[in-house]
């Protein structure tokens, strides 16, 4: 099984923009956003995966990825997934030895900043970056299925 | 995009059976089984498939399928599916130049014998074999997807 351990964090400040890095753009969108069966396609510029995550268990949760054709991908986004989609830009950047992802939401979501650090083991100690926030990682609303349902602007 | 053209029949007898044929047995899970957005995992034999199907609009419905490990599509059947999962016989058999497709279901479904023909255009004229009963392609009890929440033998 693949398992995905990370935690989710609001971001203080623009500092970390200071970090040489470019973002990359992503799409997304649900076929489900039940929170114990979510079904996501995503592109990443020209390619599309499609990703199983199963319930949240703590700061952990099963996640099966496959990619899949790019035009089938934007076929499903338009036509089947619930609308409207998440956009984001996604910077990558090392602190510490550890990755950070930071997603610049736009659309329905602009204004919202957030900072996932993927973990081998959940209980791991991290050395938080000067510019992280408040920790998030228990907060559905922050999850990107639930900002279809329920996005930042409407907060 | 995949479309599937495809329609539904119940049998009279069993006389289909006088064709040489021998059944596959199919295992399969719904991780989304909403009409509009159904996400399937099946096992047949040693290989798995992840499919997503549309909505259904009269025979036709749009369908993507994607081979993954048979490891992760059992994990997926375990842990993520709906219960009960389908479990089916399918026997494919020639009758005038079209493929038929029978599903005899066990478990929570045994005693339910299903025919389905796969066509290229929603009005291509079929010669009906003798076996053939009702037609119940419009009758959403018995999609597969359906079968799982109201399993024939509550029926």
């Amino acid at each position: 099984m693949g398992l995905e351990i990370e935690k989710k964090f609001l971001i203080k400040d623009d500092s970390w923009k200071n970090q040489l890095t470019t973002g990359v753009y992503y799409r997304q969108g649900y076929i489900s956003s039940h929170p114990d069966r979510v079904v996501r396609i995503r592109t990443i510029e020209n390619m599309a995966y499609l990703t199983i995550k199963g319930k949240t268990m703590g700061a952990v949760r099963s996640e099966y990825e496959y990619e899949i054709p790019y035009e089938e991908a934007i076929e499903m986004l338009t036509q089947l997934c619930e609308k409207p989609l998440i956009e984001k830009i996604r910077y990558k950047l090392m602190y510490n030895n550890l990755l950070w992802e930071i997603d610049e939401f736009e659309a329905e979501n602009k204004g919202l900043v957030v900072a996932e650090v993927e973990l081998e083991d959940e209980f791991q100690p991290i050395d938080l970056p000067p510019w992280i926030g408040e920790e998030v990682t228990m907060q559905p609303k922050y999850y990107n299925a639930s900002l279809i349902k329920n996005p930042f602007s409407s907060w």
